[in-house]
Formats: structure tokens, sequence, C-alpha cells
């Protein structure tokens, strides 16, 4: 039996509030050769998400925390080096959830074999968990319908900029995204075809999106709670719906946020707020790869990344995504 | 034509926080004889409930604002004492929207001929419009299934009551109530068979609601918002379910309020938080007149009233029901 090196992330210490390098530990390890349904990957693109930092806290949550001492994990693509399952071979394009390495043992069952015309790293974005929650956040949870109008925060990064193209390319009347820098509302009017967008550090956000939706909107999809939230609740019109899906203004709180005040509006218009956590949803993956993947196939679909190199930067990379250094998928090129 | 003495209740001027007498006046009126498809009724009981007080405030709402110098209205029933119209004679009991008053000029598209074997005040409460709220709220809003632990604040009001007795009636594994005072709490268990209660004035929700429900709850209908609302987010289970009702811990609230806080569980439990407006479900009102009618002759439905005698009381009756001073429907013997 072989042992292959390998380097793997740990999580050294749990963040307190914005996480720091010292939080990760780049260890050296030997890992096995797979045995029977095991399947050895080489890692070429690894993800980091917003998700990953309420794991770093030791609070029960959908997902069990992560454990000081204990390697990291997330989404991440990469070639099978030797194989011990009958279901994939050697030089296969594998997607599954051990990143955070370079070498990754897995089990065949926890992994799907990609479609190798396709760019392997789309396959952690816009074919992936990100494009996945858009998806199913907008189609199922938000009940979009043709003719709404929609509005999405965090709208330059890899979910948001999914749910303002799905919302356009499914029959939007009007599309409105927020983001954190002049050059990302831009990009979302520029390259991803959103109606409007603004920065969200200019001004109350309320004022802004009553600006870019003076009629109202019928749908929000939240990335980041807080005074977004209370925003869209305002501009919401009758019957309006909400996914929850993320909120990232308050992952490095380390003190009590405050709720939206205006949340009994909610009663008068009918609103509905739903949460939601794309795990849920994994029999949607086919569909979104079909409709998702005739989108790219004609060039409908733009899928930008923020690619940073080494998976020794993957802390940086992770660090520079909670404070929106990225405009679309953050990923890390092993 | 004979017009007819009678006295009708108008806002004097806007309440400012909670109502004062000053803010009604009572005036006497002349009312015409009824002409083709009217019908003039001899109001024997008035409605007051929570509602009213966000009308008395001039802000845009699901339902337009009371108008200073102008009549006030709501819910009434009565006995028909001169009909223009072939489907209404005189001496029918009728239920309709003109309230704050004793004599009524109705259109006869506006009302229904009701029961008389049915005591005529359970058309403003079980029968009408605080029970139709309930049924629809917890029946269709919050998706309520046998099996469901319920919670309800307000409880010993006009719809919590409905609600706590309906979820029992309707297989609720367990109904939990809360209320303002001792002897409300001993009502919801001695009498309405809620399976615990507790006082929100007596300590923090959430503690009481966690002794109360510790394995948690699967829906919660909002009568109060705040921390109640917050305290219900904390207990809720995974795919529990929110019907907001009502806030009317904060009718009375000139500043700005807070949200839940914790707004944020909803994602990871992925839990439904949907407003409504009982006006929106007329519909239903034949399957609650059918079901909980049936429940009354079975004895299984206990219909509390607090009774205020005298039109002139009527806001005594008013500003007594939003300091809690009700145990079931408040109503106003005229």
């Amino acid at each position: 039996m072989t042992a292959h090196p390998g380097r793997e992330f740990r999580l050294a210490s749990r963040p307190d509030g914005e996480p720091t390098l010292d939080n990760f530990d780049l260890v050296e390890v030997e890992v096995p050769d797979p045995g029977p349904g095991q399947v050895l990957v080489r890692n070429l693109f690894i993800s980091v998400d917003p998700y990953m930092r309420p794991r770093m806290n030791d609070v029960p949550s959908y997902v069990p925390p992560f454990q000081v001492g204990k390697a990291l994990d997330g989404g991440a693509v990469g070639e099978v080096i030797a194989s011990g399952s009958d279901d994939v071979k050697v030089g296969d394009l594998v997607v599954h959830d051990l990143g955070w390495r370079d070498l990754a043992l897995v089990r065949s069952k926890y992994m799907h074999v990609v479609d190798p015309a396709i760019a392997p790293s789309l396959y952690l974005g816009a074919l992936g968990m990100p494009g996945l929650t858009a998806y199913v956040g907008l189609l199922d949870v938000a009940e979009f319908r043709p003719g709404d109008t929609v509005f999405v925060s965090g709208a330059a990064g890899a979910v948001g900029g999914m749910v303002g193209q799905i919302a356009k390319l499914r029959g939007a009347a009007r599309v409105i995204g927020s983001a954190g820098s002049p050059e990302k509302v831009a990009y979302l009017t520029d390259q991803l075809g959103f109606d409007a967008a603004f920065n969200y550090r200019e001004g109350p956000v309320r004022r802004a999106l009553k600006a870019a939706a003076p009629e109202g909107i019928d749908v929000y999809f939240d990335n980041v709670g807080g005074e977004h939230l209370e925003a869209a609740i305002s501009s919401l019109k009758v019957g309006g719906r909400v996914a929850l899906c993320g909120m990232i203004g308050s992952y490095n709180a380390t003190g009590g946020g405050t709720g939206p005040a205006n949340l009994s509006l909610a009663i008068g218009k009918r609103l509905t707020l739903r949460g939601f956590i794309v795990t849920d949803h994994q029999g949607r993956l086919p569909a979104l790869r079909d409709e998702a993947g005739s989108w790219l196939r004609d060039g409908r679909l733009v899928c930008n990344e923020t690619i940073v190199d080494g998976l020794a930067n993957t802390p940086d990379a992770f660090i520079g995504l909670l404070r929106g250094r990225n405009t679309g998928k953050m990923v890390v090129r092993v």
C-alpha cells in the first residue's frame, strides 16, 4: 500500500469575528491508496463559500460545525488518480465535498463524474451548489413567476449573479441587484444584464431600492439580511415573497443584531418569508444542469469567476470572499 | 319619509399612542328610511377589535384609515326594523359592517341573515371575523397538520382562544397559549383545554415557552409580534410555520420597534412566516360555520365573551380591549 503525500487545511482555532490566517493550519498528510468503493482525487479547484463561516462557530446548525484540529471541507473538483470503484476510472473528472486539500480520498457514492467538455470549475459555481441555491431559491422557494420584479442582494456573488440571470432568462419584468463597489455595480448591469443595480455602501438601501423599483418588487432573494431585508420588506408589493438564503452581513457578528423593524408590514401585504437550505433540494440538480447547461452552450449565461492560485492561499481567498473581494464565484486553483 | 333618531361614534381626533375618550365623539343623527336594496338595522351587539387601532392612524394599510369627523365602523349584529330589499324581512337578524352606532342603514348585499337559534353575538366572534381569522390562519396559512405542537399568543382573546381550540379539535399534539394575567392563564387551561399556558408578564417569553414546549413547536400563530415572535422563532422546529396575524403589541407604538433579532434562524430551520388578512378568505366562512357550528352544538367549543353594556361605553370597551381587559370576545351590547 502506497501513501501519497498531500496537504490539508485544518481549523486551528475558532474565529472571533472576522477570520484571520491564524485560524488555519496547513498540514502535511499521508493519503493512502483507495480501498474498495473509494477514489483518490487530485483536486484542481476548490470552493470557498460564505456558509463556511458559520460552520466555524461552535453552534449547532443545519450542518455540523467544523471541529478545531480537524480538516475543513467543502466543494471541490478534481481528477481521479486511483480508483477502488467500478463506477469511476482514472482520468475521470469528479465533483465532491472534500475541499480545502490537494489530495482527497472520497467514497465514490459521494461524488459525481462530470462532463469534461465543460470547464470543471463551473461545477463549483453555476452548475454546482451556488447555481442550485439560486435555482431552487428563486423558482421553488420564492415561487418566481414571469413578469415579476426581482431584487437580489449580494448580486455580484456566485449565487446572486445566477439569481438575476435566471430571473431574466425566465421572464422577469425587471431585475435589480445590490453590490458593494462601483465596479460590481457596473458588472451587474453591463455583463449580467441586470436592469438596475446600486452600491449599498453609498446610501440607505431603502432609498436606492425605491429609486430602482419605484413600483415595488415581487420577489426578494436575501443573501445578506439586515438593512437589505428591511428595505425589501418596505418595497415588496402585496403577495410578495422572500427567499431567505443567507445573512452574510451577520456571519462575522459577535453581538446580537436586530431584525427588520418593519416586519409587521408582512401582515397587510400578505408577504411570505421562507428560509431554505440547498441540500434539501439536491433532487433539482439535474433540472439545473439541463437548463443552465443549455443557456451556457447558447452563451446566454455569464459565469464570472475570481480565481486565487495555490492551495496555500485558500484562507486568503476565504477571508477575501467575506470581505466581498470576489466578483462571481470565488475559487482556488490548486 | 321618516327619519329615525340614532347615535353614532365618530373619530374626533387621531390617537397619539393609546387612545383616550377624547378621540371619540358620540353624535346624534337622523337615519332615513331604507331605499331600494337597503335595510334599516337596530344593532344589538357591536364589535370592538384590535385591527381598528391601526385604522385610526393616517397611514395607508390593507383597509383605508378612518377619517377624522366621520363615523367609525366595524362588525355588528342586529334586528331588521325596516327593509327595502326582497331578500331581507323585518325581524331578521343580520350581521354587517356598520358598527359603532345604534341604527345602521345597510345595503342588503353587505349583510348576512343569521340563524336565530344561535346567540347573535357569536356572529361577531366564533362564527364571525375572529373565528374565520383563527380558522384560515391556522389551517390554511400556517398549514396546520394533526400532531403539530401549536403556540398562540394573545390566547385569551377572541382569535387566540379559537386558534387553540380548533388546533385541539383538529388533532394537535400540544397547544400552548400566552396571556397577560393569572386569571387568563387559568381560563386557557381550565376552560379552553390548552395543554399549557403562561403569563407573559411574569418573565422572559423565551424561557416560559421553552418550559411549556421543551421539544419545540411546529406552528406559531402570532397576534402580538415583538418578544413573542422572537421567542417563537427560537422554539420552532425545522419546517416550522408562522401565521402573522396581528402585532397588537405595536399598535399603540409611536416610535419604531425592532424586529426579531434571531430571524436568521429561519434559514437553517427552513421556517415559513406568512402574513394574511382575513378579508381575503371570506370564501372559507361557510366551512367555518359548518365545522364550528357543529362543535358548538356538541358543546365542544367554548365561546367566552366580555360584554360591555351601552353604546356610549364603546370607546371604553375598545380601550379596555387594547389593554387586555377582555377574556374571549369583547362586544358591546347596545
